[in-house]
């Protein structure tokens, strides 16, 4: 049979992708890598519309987030979060795990964050060294509005750090332009590898903060990244994750052979097909519209029906393996994911797997998803 | 041109891995990758021959050194360092980056640490925390003698804890006959899977240190790692990487079909060959004969020659990919890996280059390498 997946990360892999990851061996210091490794962080600025240095660590995106934390806090500073999620409240665990006083913007899980409550946490908090920020909020299909909270943050000393790793590549995110200082993702979700590398971008500002930061730090050292990078961007200080840096590099090349806005574009129609297609079989989205994540879309559970049952169901008898939801999340919402290599093939077959299996699970015996996905695929497509 | 990849890691991918690393994406959440890290995790037992839990990292090697110091220590704590080797010296460095004490036992870079050295270094700091020793310094290519000193340690409430990172699966190493607490490999050495996964096993005693160990910790938090293994070892608190734990499960297969006092036997004889053969061109070893880590040969650069035109030219003309000297060493040495899956045809082949260049670039004109190695391989093959 067949398998859909259709998780929010990691994604299926490209045919170019797996050939990239099944190469034979290479050295970390060859000339080959130096130009694996370079030609990927170039790529990298233009997808994530920065021209600030990119950090490569071998790490899941969640060390990414880590290392942010610990290259630019100080034992005792206050940093703002945004929760409003499982991954915004992971952020601020990690920061107060440090030793961070964080500020906590509560956000009901399922809505995004508001602009204002963020400027409200500042006022409170003007000191803050940063405001940590999930621009796709994966537990809860969320997509923040990561443009008006910047410009927000803009008014403090405080840094813009965005945690991009469901967002690069599938949503509207511009670096540079927003404000954003620090910038994470990661290998494993739009940008189309294996998990394995998390990418961080950060500004000249950010560079500013990391000078004067005291948390200690090794593997995670910023500083160290950079110096061992040069301006050939050619080696990590650390053996990097050679099989994923390959895989990156060719997913990255799709990325641009698509084209930017082409692809935001993309996942803005899949997704809003998607909604159409499980609104079309009466069930609920769990953000509003406009607040919808092009990445992943999260739906409730509808009454009656048990997330395992459903799941297992989709996934034995029709290949399409879709997402739970995660912590408090846990059975009360699925999550259908669709950022990346998804072809509009797999959403209708996703589709019309859920259509056939609710009814089974003792959910609505609703009709027509893959016609109202269809639709709006033809549409825009 | 056929390459040779004779370094010290990334090493050569067998097919099998290779195919393992080539596959089409699963969920880290799914049964199929429930199944493959539990195998995994219970095949690093059998080959690290320890009875305790084995932690998966997404991170390189010194990911694994940062985990075992920031799970192990307190601010403040005392740790002893064996350094003699850019390896050693780098465990001492991490420990002193996260606020330890580090009593440092300098052994001369070529030379084996003598477990005497460590016993004095234990009666100046009585309370330390760890022993800290690179079992294979893969910088220098010296065997240190990890049961001798784990012998030694073992007098004093210190914990043995070992960088195994080029010896796990090519040097004889046993974990809990030795008294090791907690031993660090990864991925790329002799596994034979590509680079990202650090693994790190932890004695019943290394969980008492943990308990009280009040480094501030996330990412590398090894009770968050235990906790999300349980008892069925199938998921990790972070999306680990995924292509590698596939890669390398194929590679522990291999491991475990060659058998482990076999695959430590091939690596003692393989070494043996590639000291006879460069012997036999007039270079000179840098280890004495008994301290050479079963991984790699590191040889001095003769005179008059300059090493980075001897490996361009091995390199580029024969296709024989050594590795220089790291940190001080550089110019100073070569290296030629032998670890994981190096058949003895690679060998050879990197010998004859070496026989054919060194002359080319200044060397000596010795002959016989391929032959003097023959003879070795034969004798005990």
């Amino acid at each position: 049979m067949r398998q859909y997946l259709l998780i929010p990360g990691p994604t299926p892999l490209p045919d170019e992708v797996l050939a990239a990851s099944g190469q034979q061996m290479i050295s970390h210091r060859s000339t080959e890598f130096a130009r694996l490794l370079a030609e990927t962080l170039e790529a990298l600025r233009r997808v994530l519309l920065t021209r600030g240095a990119i950090l490569p660590f071998a790490s899941s995106g969640t060390g990414g987030l880590e290392a942010t934390i610990v290259n630019l806090c100080s034992p005792g500073d206050t940093v703002v979060a945004v929760c409003g999620g499982a991954f915004g409240a992971r952020f601020a665990d990690i920061a107060e795990a440090f030793g961070i006083k964080v500020n906590r913007v509560e956000v009901p899980w399922g809505q995004a964050a508001d602009p204002e409550a963020v400027r409200r946490a500042l006022q409170e908090t003007p000191d803050a060294r940063a405001v940590l920020v999930a621009h796709s909020e994966t537990s809860t299909g969320v997509r923040n509005d990561l443009a008006a909270i910047a410009s927000v943050v803009r008014e403090w000393p405080a840094l813009m750090v965005a945690d991009a790793v469901s967002s690069a590549g599938a949503v509207e995110l511009r670096t540079d332009e927003w404000g954003v200082d620090v910038v994470i993702t990661a290998s494993q979700k739009a940008l189309m590898a294996p998990p394995g590398v998390a990418l961080i971008g950060v500004s000249e500002r950010a560079w500013e903060a990391v000078k004067v930061a005291r948390l200690p730090r090794f593997y995670w050292s910023f500083e160290r990244m950079r110096a061992e990078l040069g301006d050939v961007e050619a080696f990590t200080p650390f053996t990097p994750a050679i099989s994923v840096v390959r895989a990156l590099h060719a997913g990255l090349r799709m990325v641009e052979a698509e084209g930017l806005e082409a692809r935001w574009a993309r996942h803005r129609r899949t997704a809003r097909a998607v909604r159409a297609g499980v609104r079309a079989l009466g069930l609920r989205v769990v953000p509003r519209e406009e607040d919808a994540s092009e990445a992943v879309t999260a739906v409730w559970v509808p009454d009656g029906v048990d997330s395992t049952a459903l799941l297992t169901r989709l996934r034995t008898e029709h290949g399409v393996v879709l997402a739970g939801g995660p912590g408090r999340m846990h059975g009360k919402i699925f999550r259908f994911g669709h950022l990346g290599w998804v072809p509009d093939e797999a959403v209708l077959a996703g589709l019309r797997a859920l259509e056939a299996v609710l009814p089974e699970v003792g959910g609505p015996a609703g009709r027509g998803a893959e016609a109202a996905a269809a639709e709006i695929l033809a549409m825009e497509g």
